[in-house]
């Protein structure tokens, strides 16, 4: 049987019953165009890569009701300007990160990563059962913007290093590319944080002008080739533990959408939230093996003192950042509350079984 | 502007541009009837729950093209009973855990959870990148079903002690409620199994018939009073690390379903499949802290010379599930060269964030 076929002039039949009868086209929802910014280049490997399967699924769910169409970084508007294009109504949507935008309101930050925040299952369960979700929709509200998480990056690595880190005191004078809040961290402990955009960064680390860099993940980090100027790969880093990324709708082009095709939209960002996920893990595991047995890189471990002096920073970063506002302050608590919560469970559950298991099935780490 | 309204013998314009024209109804997807059955009771927290939400969500995604009735175990078959059902093609599909086919085939274990297996996050990278999914369309296929993962309940507790338990003899003689491989694990170090339904596990361990049961998490284990008949709350299990669930379906059926039906029973499975799991860890984490504050529980981790007997005792339990045949040994293969990949990058990343992250902010654990 040909499922699908043109119906012009058909009689309808309602209520039709049975595993094969043809349904009814009886609501026609409204066709509309969908243009997406988004704040990575084309192509990019996990994030350009995520942000362009996410607006082909949009399309291909809706069978084109939603008529999407793409634009990467600097394609229609630059990274930097994608809240306002779609603030302004030229385009409908961005895909990003939305700490981008705490230049514009600190609370922006808690829903991508903070230092010392949420990892990707904890950030997931604040957004659905702790809060996160409504609050997201009180700051981006005043932006005119609904948006949804749409793409995680999981826990990123400390960075690179030429020496050994072996004390807070390491810290002192060490130049570093190292942007947003995990940068305010590390320069209250002396050291200088250089936000350098990712193309730049290689030819600094070799030339001498910064000591040290963080970037992604083993998987984004490989294709750097830092390990050519660095040696030392120190893991947990703080700034980053789970970087959510988010569709950022105009608030009103959403409000006109059909229930079904932003039940749809709703679905498709879930889903890629967890593909991306999935995909960088699956990565990270490949890239981190073949960065210690092909380029012979060192992974080191922070200690606890230096976790220490991490906290202590932070805790000054995260001050400032409630005394800008009430709804900064409300965020941040929800967060905070939150993390105090899970952070029990996730430790007898995850890190413990992880730490048990590689132990004896010989993984190392 | 009405958005919504029927089209009875409408002029059809295709190609139609712009925001909000009215999109031409021109592709009718068939109707069809899915009844899915269920492995889980009515209403179940947790995991009943999270299998009526896809069922009703399957129905408003397609808009009722997809017309969905949900059974709960016993309501149309038992729990025990639903693969066959489906593959007989008197219901269309199943929601519940695989590894309860583990007698017709040992392979079907693997897409749920094995001892020393995979967590939730590591077993969604497998599914996706590391040919999971293509080996469950193997072993599924064998049975007539076409299957995606749509929920995941976690790392599980270790179980409900009424002593300490220190080394792998306070195991020897103890009478423990726990199905399934952890439960032929238990049984190579002289414990005795019992596979008890969860109504009846309450009052065999007041009464003293069993000394010990296991049963999920702290959010399931809280409301079945556990505490009251064993004080020790032991973590973290080595039993079901990441409990993956699916929607099973009749393959034939699956087969005639439009493109458009299926890439929405996709998504809305992965959907779900998250949504579950945001939802154990948020509430896992609430009740964890409840059990110790409100119900005097202690918490103890199971020590290094436990965790070496289980993990001695699984390998044998593998040693026969790969025997059994080449598609087992196929899977167990990929499953344990993926664990061996992944495993170092998930504790350099999560276990070790988590870790200092509790430690330097103050959470126990």
């Amino acid at each position: 049987m040909q499922r699908r076929q043109f119906l012009k002039g058909a009689v309808i039949t309602a209520g039709a019953t049975g595993a094969a009868t043809l349904a009814a086209p009886a609501i026609a929802q409204a066709k509309t165009d969908m243009a997406i910014v988004s704040t990575w280049p084309r192509d990019f490997p996990g994030l350009g890569i995520s942000a362009q399967r996410l607006a082909a699924r949009i399309g291909e769910l809706t069978e084109g009701r939603i008529n999407v169409t793409y634009f990467a970084s600097g394609e229609k508007v630059g990274a930097f300007d994608v809240l306002d294009e779609v603030a302004a109504g030229n385009s409908q949507a961005y895909i990003g990160a939305d700490y981008y935008w705490k230049g514009k309101h600190p609370a922006w930050a808690y829903f991508t990563a903070v230092p010392f925040g949420l990892t990707y299952a904890e950030i997931d369960a604040w957004m659905k059962y702790g809060g996160g979700q409504e609050l997201h929709d009180e700051v981006a509200g005043g932006f005119g913007i609904k948006g949804f998480p749409c793409g995680n990056t999981g826990v990123q690595m400390g960075g690179w290093f030429n020496k050994e880190m072996e004390s807070a005191d390491d810290f002192k004078g060490l130049k570093m590319r190292i942007p947003g809040l995990g940068g305010d961290v590390l320069a209250k402990l002396g050291a200088s944080p250089v936000a350098l955009p990712g193309a730049q960064i290689y030819e600094n680390l070799v030339s001498g002008a910064v000591d040290a860099t963080e970037w992604v993940g083993p998987y984004n980090d490989y294709f750097m080739k830092f390990y050519e100027a660095a040696k030392y790969y120190y893991y947990p880093g703080m700034h980053e533990p789970g970087s959510q990324l988010h569709l950022g709708m105009n608030a009103e082009w959403w409000g006109g959408l059909s229930k079904n095709d932003q039940n749809i939209i709703i679905a498709a960002c879930a889903e890629e939230n967890a593909h991306q996920m999935a995909e960088t893990n699956a990565r990270n595991g490949e890239h981190l093996t073949k960065l210690i047995t092909d380029h012979g890189v060192e992974l080191r471990e922070f200690n606890d003192d230096i976790y220490d002096a991490f906290y202590e920073a932070a805790q000054e970063v995260f001050e400032e950042t409630r005394d800008h506002s009430d709804l900064a302050k409300k965020v941040h608590d929800s967060f905070a509350a939150f993390r105090d919560d899970i952070g029990g469970w996730m430790v007898a559950a995850e890190a413990s079984y992880l730490r048990q298991r590689n132990r004896v099935t010989g993984v190392e780490l």
